[in-house]
């Protein structure tokens, strides 16, 4: 029996946290037009394999194929209201630069990405292809924040952090918002969980909008270090995990995202590779979507049963679904019946 | 530059048409809440690539993963208004064979399918899942037709044809009336031919909502059976054809839907299977969503530009994505980067 997690806090210490719900409901006014509002899946096959009734909140389908575009577009604007700027800088070799990229080229600057020099090709091309300016710095030798820091310092660029950010997390959080419009009466919702930007604004806009509502956070289960960091009270970082969810391969949650997790996540759930794997290849198989490994643990979660779910009403967050053909090909020949 | 085709029927000729506006208004009427309304996708980075504005019909999600739900379901509901049986009979390995055990099953009827014995496996176990009676015969030496004559005149049980057939056409042509209602400004429609009860019932419905609408039918560069025929202004019949799309390998197009698309359908493009497979795998990399071979034949042709659209609106219906996972990894290592 799952007992949700006490919701009701006092309005004094809410204020203590990086982002409340009015930052959400300003993030939603700023990003519409510009983030596409991402349609909500339904799968009967799915719901019987998982004893759960299941909504799943395609972010995969989002512009840039994340909802990372939520929260870059909404730093990027709300500093446009702010100060005058004419570049951002980001370190990422992944979903947050080519939402940063694209982000960059609606609202009208340059930006520059700062990526490993062995960042997978179809990442470096992607980035590039949204009209971004890359500098590869070597992962071993060099060090990307030095190099970030000049551009800042040198010709005043913004820098957008990939989580630890409140106007990123309550870009982030829109998507669960739109999910609760649509589908108000969940019991849980699933949300993966990296440096915790998009599980703190998820489970501040939904224990807003519906209170009643468990929240889990989801980790691969090589790189549990929220999991710890909530068992001891405090953030603990761990090596680099080795995961197939290359999105979710963070050592340390955020400083800031880490008290509202805190407060509003109930546990965290681990599922394997095989188990996302699996998951993912059902989904493009039955439902016809593709959703990247780390967007998928949530999914994977529930159909592999990692908590009791049975006869509840779960909300899922596909958070991306960028993944390299020749990976994909690797995964569907692993799983291929 | 292209001409619209002529298009203003006389009512009387209309008359003796297999398929009518009405009829495609009688099936919405009938399939509605049962069929999904599938969503209409968009890709500025695809409009970018083929020079024009297109939207896609994704039939690929919808229930069983191909229109040919639609058809089924009108099909077998509107004979439930008419008689009583409680069986049902069709010839198919496909997409066909799905919908109709899919349907079968909802609206209580015991379906039995008759496939050749090479059928593929997931093919064959996707329709046992929905619940029917697979009969399998030997393709070479077997006679399907004599196998299910039998069962309609022993059992009294319905044959429901795969394409050749009014009330199937009818439930097909619905999806295009769905598009045309969300994006009613289009200059063409692009649409997989076969046996033709797609494109015709997609014609007769985009030619009564959009008189100035020019229709054309898509086939592979191996299968131009329809392509000849028109050409020929009769029925012409080929070998089976060699191609990645197997819905798309009827060697003759219909009786009843050839008059339909002599009447509504301009011209018929070509495809080629590596420009399908190149579709495919850039809109499974790019949009995310999985369109099998024969489903993707529309977009290819907008693709690789195969007529002149550009700075046109072009409507194309996906109509399917039933594909073995182990085909999907072939094609995507042969194209991957």
């Amino acid at each position: 029996m799952i007992t949700p997690h006490p919701d009701s806090l006092p309005a004094r210490e809410d204020r203590e946290l990086a982002v409340s719900w009015s930052d959400i409901a300003d993030a939603r006014r700023r990003i519409e037009g510009a983030a596409h509002r991402t349609p909500v899946f339904h799968s009967r096959q799915f719901d019987e394999s998982a004893g759960a009734t299941v909504f799943f909140k395609a972010e995969n389908l989002q512009r840039a194929g994340a909802f990372k575009f939520r929260g870059a577009y909404n730093k990027i604007r709300a500093e446009q209201e702010r100060r005058r700027f004419s570049e951002v800088v980001a370190y990422s070799s992944g979903n947050h630069a080519q939402a940063v990229a694209l982000v960059s080229k609606i609202l009208g600057v340059k930006a520059t990405i700062v990526m490993p020099n062995d960042a997978p090709a179809p990442k470096l091309a992607a980035t590039k292809a949204y009209g971004a300016d890359v500098i590869q710095y070597d992962r071993y030798g060099g060090d990307r924040e030095e190099i970030g820091e000049r551009i800042v310092r040198e010709r005043g660029a913004l820098l957008v952090p990939p989580f630890d950010d409140p106007l990123s997390m309550a870009g982030a959080g829109t998507a669960t918002a739109e999910l609760l419009e649509e589908v108000p009466d969940l019991d849980f919702l699933l949300v993966p969980v990296s440096g915790g930007g998009l599980i703190a604004g998820s489970a501040t806009a939904a224990k807003h909008l519906r209170p009643e509502i468990t929240v889990y956070g989801v980790e691969p289960e090589t790189g549990d270090d929220v999991a710890q960091s909530l068992a001891k009270g405090e953030r603990v970082t761990i090596p680099v995990p080795r995961t197939i969810a290359d999105g979710l391969q963070v050592p340390c949650v955020g400083k800031l995202t880490f008290p509202i997790i805190q407060r509003t996540v109930s546990r965290v759930l681990l599922v394997s590779d095989d188990e996302m794997i699996e998951t993912l290849s059902w989904t493009l198989e039955r439902m016809k979507v593709l959703v990247e490994p780390s967007g998928i643990a949530g999914a994977a979660a529930v159909r592999h049963r990692k908590a009791d779910f049975a006869g509840r009403r779960v909300g899922v967050i596909w958070s991306g679904g960028n993944l390299d053909p020749k990976r994909l090909a690797e995964f569907l020949r692993g799983v291929a019946t």
